[in-house]
């Protein structure tokens, strides 16, 4: 199999080259990819020893890295950009053309976007982030007015992980409540949801996939049993169907997939 | 000010087009964008749909807006660029020199970046999570040898946000234990850290700001106030450095920025 390492170079947390990156890394599923990051070159020493790196992989393996950068600094960059690889520049290739629109030069600083440049949107994510371990599991139904949203299904459908990724992606402020027991036979919304109908989203996952997931907690239980799994996940889906509540399948879905589904659906705005 | 519309336009999640649109506008901070995510773009009518939307922005604010695409389809892609808009092609602009360079072509499959392609890892950070929610706060120090990092600080030092954001974006299983009461006195690492020390990383913070976040849960008590939260911020700090235990200051960082210091310091590689 064709391998080829990949360096994700920044001057800050390197999270953006990351993403970008990998984004462009799935187009190429025939190829195995070996990823390093190098976050915080922020020096031209830093960057020396990255390109020192650089060079030390294309001489062993004897075929250049590719290297995907958001250096910010021109001095710095030209320094990597003299390193033996494939120099993939994601500020280069866009800055100019954004100047351009918009008539403003920018203002060439390091990467703030995974910093506190926008302080009020960073409160609003940590605080969401409260929000959300607070809401966690229908412990607390007091708080539902202020949610933005309120995930509902039965246990390991994929609650909490989503609502979290909510909060601190999105600055979405996420509740979740567990269906269980009583309140799954009837086909009727429990009593603390009633009143929160427009902010509900249900979330459903197919039977033999739960098993899995509960078998792994509690094996052998009837937590665990096919029966159990079975009902539970038909009788939360009759009453997502009775109740007008709109609801996805996560099995086969990522939790940036479900959370953005949900917005999406709900037509929440994400965090700007 | 300056004020200009900006669309992130994806077949997927939109969150690749999210990251690298802010990153770059951050380089603009005279002028204020208005954002709007379009997501899930992956068929024909849609395109149009966003097209549509689009070109009426252009027309009611008469001057154009910036447009960040992930698509990855040609035809759809072909539509949004005939939308009245300065179209930036994030596939276009990469995807040309990776085929060169790795020899071999695209798979041209609508973005999986986000998904669930890689399930090992997509599993790895749902595990971590998990990790990171049952031994958060000194819950539990049982399972301290399977951490990967195990974050000391006292109350409101930023260790539980960090500890989620290292699980979900880096599926790294992280631990926290807060430093209070008698473990603040006499420099000692309490006794249940000290066979991890490797794995030990300090958070602290300025006492001012510290007392400003504790006086929003607690106002007016003995735990905000200026006396006991700047003695246990001396005394973690003590702690700290007399036991070479690595640490950061949070009052000016994100959790992103936090998270790649730590695992930065400790060496402890990113998911892959």
């Amino acid at each position: 199999m064709n391998q080829r390492t990949v360096f994700f170079i920044s001057d800050q947390t390197g999270i953006t080259a990351e993403t970008l990156g990998r984004s462009l890394l799935t187009q190429f599923e025939s190829v195995k990819f070996r990823q390093v990051t190098v976050p915080f070159i922020a020096t031209v020493d830093k960057a020396l020893e990255a390109v020192a790196q650089i060079d030390l992989v294309a001489k062993v393996e004897g075929v250049r890295p590719i290297v995907f950068s958001t250096l910010v600094h021109d001095e710095l960059r030209n320094l990597l950009r003299g390193a033996d690889c494939l120099f993939l520049d994601f500020i280069d290739a866009f800055v100019g053309p954004l100047e351009r629109e918009i008539g403003v030069k920018s203002s060439h600083t390091s990467g703030k976007a995974h910093g506190m440049a926008d302080s009020s949107g960073y409160t609003r994510r940590i605080d969401a982030m409260n929000f959300a371990l607070a809401n966690d599991d229908g412990a607390s139904t007091a708080a539902y007015a202020d949610a933005d949203v309120i995930l509902v299904g039965v246990s390991r459908s994929g609650k909490t992980p989503t609502c979290l990724y909510l909060a601190l992606q999105f600055g979405v402020a996420p509740a979740n409540y567990p269906l269980t027991g009583d309140e799954l036979d009837g086909n009727r919304l429990p009593r603390a949801l009633r009143q929160h109908r427009h902010k509900l989203f249900g979330l459903t996952i197919e039977p033999e996939r739960l098993c899995e997931i509960r078998s792994e907690r509690r094996p052998d239980s009837e937590y665990s049993s096919p029966q159990q799994v079975d009902y539970e996940v038909r009788a939360a889906e009759a009453i997502f169907r009775a109740n007008g509540v709109p609801f996805v399948d996560t099995t086969r879905s990522s939790i940036e997939e479900i959370a953005s589904t949900v917005l999406s659906e709900l037509e929440i705005e994400r965090l700007i």
